[in-house]
């Protein structure tokens, strides 16, 4: 696909154009069925909820079973890494996408167990990469400037990422996908993410700026005050107002600029998205501000350890599925919710109602009182 | 199988006897191998203790993965139905078996989701059932009688349930399962279940009788008397020192017995039990009064909206790994962790290692200090 300035505005502007909010009478049907299929009212809990809101993606109901996923995993370097905000060398970046290619970490171990496949992204990595099957060569930089001295990303850059996710997206949908998974890799990705969630929610970043995969005392201090620097240096404190795609070019990451496309370009297609861990987080929260109806297709898959990710999460009106303290990133955490989506959706295709299982609906409360508190019948048959 | 008493009392006594405390050795070397594992160390939170714990029960790291998985969903009817506890007819656990055995209730639909397969076991409907392809016909009694009026079952017909619970672990085993997923169905179980978890953790009636499948005030405020009364009859008030198989009798259901017996028959066999919710928790605690290492291998694979389950988990020391609000029951929610817990297990068989993989280990506090918070390299190349 072309790349050049123009096309990458009119790709985003297009994609945005594309995307319709849910779809009412979808949702109505959804509720209506829910409501027949032979268990108790409400008895599926969050999960009705999310069958719900995929219908409403889809425009009917059932919506499609969001099956075979793909999960595609965006790696990029930093320059804030420079600052001493992680003590894992920049290097771990590029070794954890060949690590990704010969099916070695847990992304892939996850992949695996649930059936979805991964694709890799080089979006951004400080290093070069040779060509390998289910690589996708699409690095707009290097890795990003250092945030504390200037604009992590030109203007055109993030147009350029944003766009990538948008192609990915569309790419892996062409490809069969039918329900797209957000993974990140990138050495001191939580330090944008946490400047990202300041900046979109007005959270002061001691409040959303976590340990990440593990750092002490005195690093995470440091990792504070430099999101503070850098929101200080590009005018993003509390109450400030921006463009959302200045926020992503002055504190973003390359990868969170691509999945906030990645996000984009599914909800133009209406396919729904698992969004994995803080990186998805707060690049949810740029595509919302891009376009708010692009948040009605994904579900948060997990709530990591990261304090900004709640934040985020609490922002964006999303209720994660899974909750058990995970801090990887890599998509590990949407991988273990798809299950339990792809579940949501079955029920909605498989259950039987209650008419057409023979089975007695529960009475109404009048019904209830009926059943009297004599001794019972049954248990002297 | 024979089941005649004696018998009965033997299988159970050699169950126990069989069942051995997790392998130190096996845990320490998951928790050696978690840490070399190209993952940040701890960053896969509760999944991991998942992993170390299945290594204990297998003796042996890795463990077998978990699969194939094998739900029982463990059907019987309860006299204190008679008390207008649940405003549903009693009729429907036997309209619900005939759903699940026409593959159309939602443990069908997970089960076909996840890659399990479905057993139903009538250790107590209160109907004759037909034999059917996945039905196992093994009724001790056609539902218990009222505990309010005397004991649920009698000594002999608790003891045949769990004996019946250990037969049909035994048999999913030889079968070819790896994993055991409890189940369960039966109007009025969460009333049992509530007298169970009363008498076994010593919490106040009120405080773990819920609202089941759906009740109004006034027929829950009726259960939790009801659960009161039936605790007074049998002296099972808090405090009071009481035989586990004669709680079970006094107050439990035919599938509390049988479920506890299939936990024991698992941890004898040392294959792993993902619990499903309010009733498996219930019948949890009777298994682990009976033989409290017959625990290590469990996992609690949800915690639904009751709230004796919570009481019932904080008592097991377990921690749920799906919380979604489910009140379904059928094994539903545990269905929904069993790839959580399969990917925590592959993790041990499939992550490469930093060795192997070539990936740089993060340094100690004194090699993060030498990384230094001077302009990098990385992004100017």
């Amino acid at each position: 696909m072309e790349r050049n300035g123009k096309d990458a505005v009119n790709l985003i502007d297009a994609t945005i154009a594309a995307i319709r909010p849910l779809d009412g009478a979808a949702m109505r049907d959804a509720r209506d069925h829910q409501a027949r299929l032979t268990k108790p009212p409400g008895s599926l809990g969050v999960l009705e909820e999310v069958s719900v809101r995929l219908a409403g993606l889809a425009g009917q109901c059932p919506p499609p079973l969001p099956e075979p996923a793909a999960v595609a995993v965006f790696a990029a370097d930093h320059g804030v890494h420079a600052q001493g905000v992680t003590p894992w060398p920049q290097e771990v970046t590029a070794q954890m996408v060949a690590n990704f290619l010969a099916g070695g970490a847990v992304v892939n171990a996850f992949a695996a167990q649930v059936g979805a496949r991964v694709s890799v992204v080089d979006i951004g990595v400080a290093a070069e990469l040779d060509a390998a099957p289910g690589l996708l060569r699409r690095k707009i930089a290097p890795g990003t400037a250092d945030m504390t001295a200037g604009p992590a990303m030109t203007a055109g850059e993030a147009r350029r990422a944003v766009e990538t996710g948008i192609e990915v997206a569309r790419e892996l949908v062409a490809d069969g996908a039918r329900c797209l998974i957000t993974g990140d890799m990138g050495i001191a990705n939580t330090t944008a993410s946490a400047a990202l969630i300041a900046a979109f929610t007005g959270q002061p970043p001691e409040r959303v700026t976590g340990r990440g995969t593990g750092i002490d005392d005195a690093t995470h201090a440091r990792k504070v005050e430099v999101v503070r620097a850098a929101l200080a240096r590009h005018g993003l404190a509390a109450g400030a107002e921006k463009e959302p795609m200045d926020v992503l070019a002055a504190v973003g990451g390359l990868e969170h600029a691509a999945i906030a496309g990645f996000v984009l370009g599914a909800a133009a297609l209406r396919v729904p998205v698992v969004l994995d861990g803080v990186i998805a987080g707060a690049a949810a929260l740029a595509a919302a501000a891009l376009c708010p109806d692009a948040l009605g297709g994904c579900v948060a898959g997990h709530r990591s350890a990261e304090p900004g990710h709640a934040a985020a999460l609490a922002a964006l009106g999303l209720r994660p599925l899974v909750d058990l303290e995970l801090r990887l990133g890599e998509g590990t955490g949407a991988l273990l919710a798809l299950p339990l989506v792809q579940g949501a959706v079955r029920v909605l295709h498989e259950v039987a109602t209650f008419d057409s299982a023979g089975v007695s609906e529960k009475p109404g409360a009048a019904g209830a009182d009926s059943l009297g508190t004599g001794p019972g019948t049954a248990v002297t048959t």
